[in-house]
């Protein structure tokens, strides 16, 4: 992020560096590459890092999970993401200010996690600015005509408020944050994901778990449903003997299930969304 | 693209700030890789644009619409497409001169759509120029030894015509073009591809189709083999109800069929090359 | 790779313009952009060349395969290889200098195959430095909090002892070198791996299989487990009629068996570490 004054207006400059992308685009065609190549054209100088674009086609909530996990590790920078079921209807474009950074998609709460990550959104602009897209606008393909060529003119130093009509940070959708609940000597949460391995990541802080005196080293009773086992807690899945069932803090600070050597989520059949709760084995 | 005129030559020097590549070689393996990196030695500068590497295995029709419809949305560029189920055999390997880019791969029909999409050829050269490619040369990875290397020198700045022997546009292998026929109230044509989300999208442009009266908001019917089905043909996908088979004009300007949250592929059995024909509803 | 002596110190400073990636993580999450961002953030003027990240989960010896015959293409570079089944375990971290390049990954034989390719390890370090990684560090994903941070901060002049403590080449972790023997009028092997064209490769260089009089347009007799075939050894796959099984030299100098236009890995039942041996038909 380069910030410069103006010598004539009070606004200030800012570019960026870098433009990150999520889609769920797949990458079999040609869709991420025109996007880039959109980018390229108009800031040549940014460079891209995609996020991924391997979302399952329209899954808003594994879009914004995925992003908020990731943007915490990337440089400052624009990032684009758009998994748009509703592309071409009347949903809003916007972009939206939070932290150093910007994030650039469709209003369809796809980025409310990630901006919460960021600290909360500062400005929030609704793209209302034509001038900035790529016309023909395609009704279907707004990453390429719309999203991607307004965050390349951010990114080459085009004011925020330059894209559009500013509107309240409150006016955003907001996906409805992942249950985790603690009482009773219980946690509750969800199946936020599962990752290539296997492993079942909860929405559960570990930070949340320790507050029931759930710590490495405890046993963990996992409730899933009618099913109920008893795992270890452990450093890391692959301190776990083989094919053993364990639990571990994940890189996002989350209460994960794995086997060492195994794929947890289908061998507890735990699909994202599955309800599950935490607690001590009784004691005595 | 820069150009300099040389003041000891007649000849424009050209050079690319951006190579584009589309391959079938598959992202398992180290074979993109190992292009990247010999592009990255020759010309360091040169940004690299990948377009896809999952065509499926040597299919030259697929590979080829991909590029024709992704080139418009790049910066100039050397673009290097490799699907080439005839690698090591006599099939020629050339370099395109075309609108404000260079195509370099097999001479199979592959560059051949992406060559009238950027404007038709104006210049054609045999690779013949042993010199500039990387020894010694595998009769089965051609990407890495022979098209990716010349790509990069030409991106460097080296004349098209120091890669090999000039042969005529006109000899270039091309594909038949995709089936598009309008007459008797009929719009014919094939299945050009289907995208991840399971979009169909026909040969049939939208221009075309208007010629006959449709246009959006029209109904349409669709025959397919022996099956018949009337859909609505809306602005986008998105408009359709959830499970609706819908018509839209796709990002390419193309007619599509999808269904708003499913596959339509699928549900319509419709394979790539699957001849269609569309026509406006019986009135009275 | 740029030199530059010290004025106030005999050691050597060097700087690397490209950082390789070759991993397990898969293209679904945001592990690798992840990866990328904090390399970015370190070391914004390095390019970042993924080479694959799609070695299926934990299998070392496929990650070793890809990395070894990938790297001889790239640039002088700093090469970041994470498959690492032991996360978080005693197994070492280590940075190792061979060549023109550093490799950085676990030690756990995963960039054996690397360092014999690249000449062999002048020095080998014990990542043990803790100031050079991202904090707090994952138990899990030591490749974002580990070994990209040290690897950026090595590409970015770093010098290689500042990462920790010098050990002996001939304490690393080697994996077995793939069976390759020549006796009896025989060459055995192993398949080595598979690609997306179901190519199947062997671990037999060309030039031993030379050294039995086995060379382009002999006939081979093809072993494995109590099937045998005799196929013809070909410049090029593309040169065999379409379904024909050949043998041919592939572009890392080993022996391959291919079907024109169709999967040889799958029609011969032949999975990555199957042993094979090749000899000519018998004479008379």
């Amino acid at each position: 992020m380069r910030e410069a004054g103006g010598d004539l207006s009070s606004q200030i400059v800012t570019s960026y560096d870098c433009i990150s992308f999520l889609t769920d685009y797949g990458l079999e065609d040609g869709f991420v590459a025109a996007c880039h190549g959109v980018a390229t054209r108009i800031a040549p100088a940014a460079r891209l890092i995609d996020i991924t674009h391997l979302v399952p086609p329209g899954d808003v909530r594994r879009g914004a999970a995925v992003l908020a996990q990731t943007v915490g590790y990337l440089p400052p920078a624009v990032h684009v993401a758009v998994v748009d079921p509703g592309v071409g209807t009347a949903r809003r474009a916007v972009a939206v200010a939070a932290g150093d950074s910007v994030l650039v998609g469709p209003d369809n709460g796809l980025l409310s996690w990630a901006i919460d990550a960021l600290g909360g959104a500062q400005t929030v602009i609704h793209l209302t600015n034509g001038e900035l897209w790529l016309h023909p606008v395609s009704a279907t393909f707004q990453g390429r005509d719309i999203f991607m060529p307004v965050a390349a003119r951010l990114a080459a130093g085009a004011g925020l408020t330059s894209a559009g009509d500013e509107i309240e940070p409150g006016d955003l959708v907001a996906l409805p944050a992942p249950t985790s609940r603690v009482s009773d000597g219980e946690a509750e949460g969800e199946v936020m994901s599962v990752d290539r391995f296997g492993n079942v990541q909860l929405s559960i802080p570990a930070a949340d778990a320790g507050r029931l005196g759930i710590g490495i080293g405890s046993a963990l009773v996992v409730r899933c449903g009618r099913r109920q086992l008893t795992v270890p807690y452990l450093d890391t899945f692959a301190a776990g003997a083989p094919g053993e069932i364990v639990a571990f803090t994940d890189s996002a600070g989350l209460i994960s299930l794995a086997i060492n050597t195994g794929d947890a989520a289908q061998q507890l059949g735990l699909p994202p969304g599955a309800h599950v709760r935490l607690s001590l084995p009784p004691t005595g």
